[in-house]
């Protein structure tokens, strides 16, 4: 006899507390394959609730394939659930993964795990993290969006549900473009592209030139999963190396006088890892060399919109009258990077190959986020939150830089004075040989940096860190900067013996 | 004098309406660089505000780059908007982006036309469409899904909205492995990734293979998108013949001992487009094949939850003792696309693998979606929408076949006898040349199916279509076979003469 707990209480619709019964004693094989359930009629008696409350449990169970049900006959567990138990859990793959995976995808694996870490640090003292590009989930104007995200919920109903624009939601499109606006860049929404991140804008972008032996001019350092996407696509790395007002515009023009790169990667706004700016000069003559040359710019500008101190210098694409420019953005770096939402701006016949490839590599994005996203710009949100962001921002970078200068010897570093952004480039003094584990040491000072060496191609020689503020308040700032004081005092404390 | 015209009823608030009426006048160049504006005092008293809001309006204005402050001076248009109005907007770009873009993006460019065609038909006749492979959008379940949303956002806050887990939300995997369970899959949350649809799941696998020279072997015909989607990973494809029954075996085993493909694809439930499933000892057969070979399997499952007639054969992936399958599915087929969420399940270092890709191509899935539908599972939305879908389906189908015994002429075509899913593969009796211009012939006759061209390589010789019947109602199922058998009659009418 079949017994079942029904919870009398419950929100839980009776049919589905049978079904849900039924089903854990299949599965814990309680109730073997081929055993027969009794009636509709005798469960509902013996339950106390009525025959069609069975009978639709049943059903179900039987459109999720658990049970036979036949006219006339009782229903019956199905035999299927055997081979469910004779799979060994324990085998291993008859395939060797790494013998099939590309070297490319094997890069990345191995570069995912580097870039992330779990660092264990003194249990008792709870770190603070410079290391994290991540944004400061306090600040996340949560109740606006879900205001948003009902409010379009409501306004377009099912529509949000279907297959969307491949080239993404049309009234965003038209709201970031006149958002860029603001950044004196002038596109239609046909001259735009939503991606999910900045990420995937790159990767198009390289999806896009991806042919063997072609290269990509990047900025050496840059950011760190630069690597391993140049060579997901396939596409050779030239390097050019960069110093403290931009990349080394005379070494570009030499590289391209060799070896003619399909694209230039540059971060001109808040470099990631440098947090440096280039100036209106270096963009135009920058853009000019690429002109006469007619090479694509790649210009990242993740974290444009945070320009918070003093005069802000204008994106390369709003001089590009001769549109070689392709502009990625994203409301990550502002805003929250959980909806996944990015953007590029570029020449039409350009975005419409890039939507063409976005086609077969992942359709097109979801609408929901995108149409919410629209409604929090049109309803003026964005903007206050950035107004809000930057009010925040410029005391913590006024307060990380004072911090700095005041716990930090220049014997043992200088840093970059960032005009803008979240990053600050710490260049370390020679220290003894050996040098410390650096993270051990920090972790021991509860606070985390993120070593410099990821964003090198090749062995830098000395040792830098960036640190990050984007998810920190003043008063965690300065005890991270303490703490980081505190290491450095010992790493070059221990210099002097 | 500024004069701005204030909505004293709009729920926009005064500064916004004040910061909207300054950037307008920027914009259309009422107001010009350089030009001052009135002081804060003097405009809030034109406008009977008070001076504070004019204060934060114009600070707004200041962050969106509009204006020039300084403390003690009155607030400047900016110069950099001269710069907007010299882009010239029909100026051709300085890149012949042809050349700058690969061959295989040139492909993909080329069927992403082709896939997306507008069919314009008799403006007086809408057409019926057994084109799409959308969903009924009449059947989502949008207040349930709105419901979960709201909850979600109320369950986790801000957690929601920061970076999320590569491979996917984890509550969301631990779901996905218990409704595996209803096919016999037993696996694991951490054998399963979140991707954006089934087909981000595809490029992702197959960017894992991606090396010169590689092959993978398919079932020719397949999905209309395979050829592109190899062709982007630089993947060359094997042809399997296709026979009633499924992949003809013999031929693909002749083919290992020439060639081994580093992968098979296959769609052995409710294949696309020909709607077959191939029966058991097809699939044992087949995965024993693999597992001598050691070649891996990807499974796409798309329709695995559409099994509502008859007996349920199942999935490859089921009997997987040995690790080599990798099983693709997704919600876009039963629930809505909308949202984009499929997944990967297979052995923990293949996903470990295509995880670390995702990690450099997408980053990572947003986390809202994928909480509000991991909720839909966990109170039971999901199991009731797929009962319901099954029977309406049920329906619909037997309809679809008998409106095509009522209506079309055994001497028009034959067509296969589907045992779920939405779709039926019509072969043409051959017809005088010239053959019609079909799609004109169909249009003409408000109907539209897709021509079976596209999921060939090459040319087969007889005329195929596939009708898809997901987005339609019973009434239409029966109206769309009717102007069907109009225009095929028409077609073969012309024959005898």
């Amino acid at each position: 006899m079949l017994l079942l707990n029904l919870d009398e209480k419950s929100r839980e619709p009776k049919y589905h507390q049978v079904l849900e019964g039924i089903r854990s004693r299949i599965e814990d094989r309680t109730l073997l394959p081929g055993e027969r359930l009794p009636s509709t009629r005798r469960l509902a008696e013996t339950l106390g609730v009525h025959r069609s409350t069975i009978a639709l449990a049943y059903q179900e169970l039987w459109s999720l394939d658990f049970l036979d049900l036949r006219p006339g006959a009782r229903a019956r567990v199905r035999e299927r659930l055997q081979i469910v138990t004779t799979v060994d859990r324990t085998a291993k793959s008859l395939i060797e993964w790494q013998a099939t995976a590309s070297k490319a995808s094997e890069s990345a694996l191995n570069s995912h795990r580097l870039v992330s870490p779990v660092t264990k640090g003194d249990e008792s003292l709870p770190a603070i993290s410079f290391r994290s590009l991540d944004m400061d989930h306090r600040l996340f104007p949560l109740e606006n969006f879900r205001s948003c995200l009902t409010r379009i919920t409501k306004k377009h109903g099912a529509a949000l549900l279907g297959y969307g624009d491949h080239a993404g939601f049309l009234p965003l499109r038209e709201s970031i473009a006149r958002r860029l606006q603001c950044h004196s860049i002038s596109v239609t929404a046909d001259e735009i592209m939503i991606t999910s991140g900045a990420q995937q804008a790159i990767d198009l972008v390289f999806r896009m030139l991806a042919s063997p032996g072609r290269a990509v001019a990047i900025e050496s350092l840059t950011y760190s999963h630069m690597l391993p996407l140049l060579r997901l696509s396939g596409l050779q790395p030239i390097e050019i190396p960069i110093r403290s007002d931009g990349m080394d515009l005379e070494y570009l023009e030499r590289m391209i006088g060799k070896e003619k790169p399909a694209l230039i990667y540059t971060m001109p706004t808040f470099h990631n890892p440098t947090g440096v700016s280039t100036d209106q000069a270096h963009r135009e003559r920058l853009l000019s060399i690429c002109e006469r040359h007619r090479i694509p710019i790649l210009e990242d500008a993740f974290e444009e919109e945070m320009k918070y101190f003093g005069k802000v210098v204008l994106p390369i694409k709003s001089m590009d009258s001769r549109r070689i420019v392709i502009y990625c953005g994203t409301f990550s770096k502002v805003l929250f990077p959980g909806v996944r939402i990015g953007w590029i701006a570029a020449e039409r016949e350009c975005i419409e190959r890039l939507v063409g490839i976005r086609c077969f590599s992942d359709l097109a994005p979801n609408t929901i986020l995108q149409a919410a996203m629209d409604e929090f710009c049109r309803n003026g949100y964005y903007d206050r939150h950035i107004n809000r962001m930057h009010r925040i921002y410029r005391r913590r970078m006024q307060t990380a830089v004072r911090a700095l200068r005041e716990f930090i010897s220049p014997e043992w570093a200088e840093w970059t004075d960032p005009s803008g952004g979240y990053l600050i480039w710490l260049k370390l003094k020679p220290v003894s040989t050996p040098a410390p584990d650096w993270k051990s040491l920090f972790a021991a000072h509860g606070v985390q940096v993120a070593h410099g060496r990821q964003f090198f191609f090749s062995d830098p020689g000395d040792t830098y860190f960036r640190l990050s503020i984007s998810t920190l308040d003043e008063e965690e700032i300065v005890e991270g900067v303490r703490r980081l004081s505190r290491a450095l005092d010992h790493a070059y404390a221990k210099n002097q013996y």
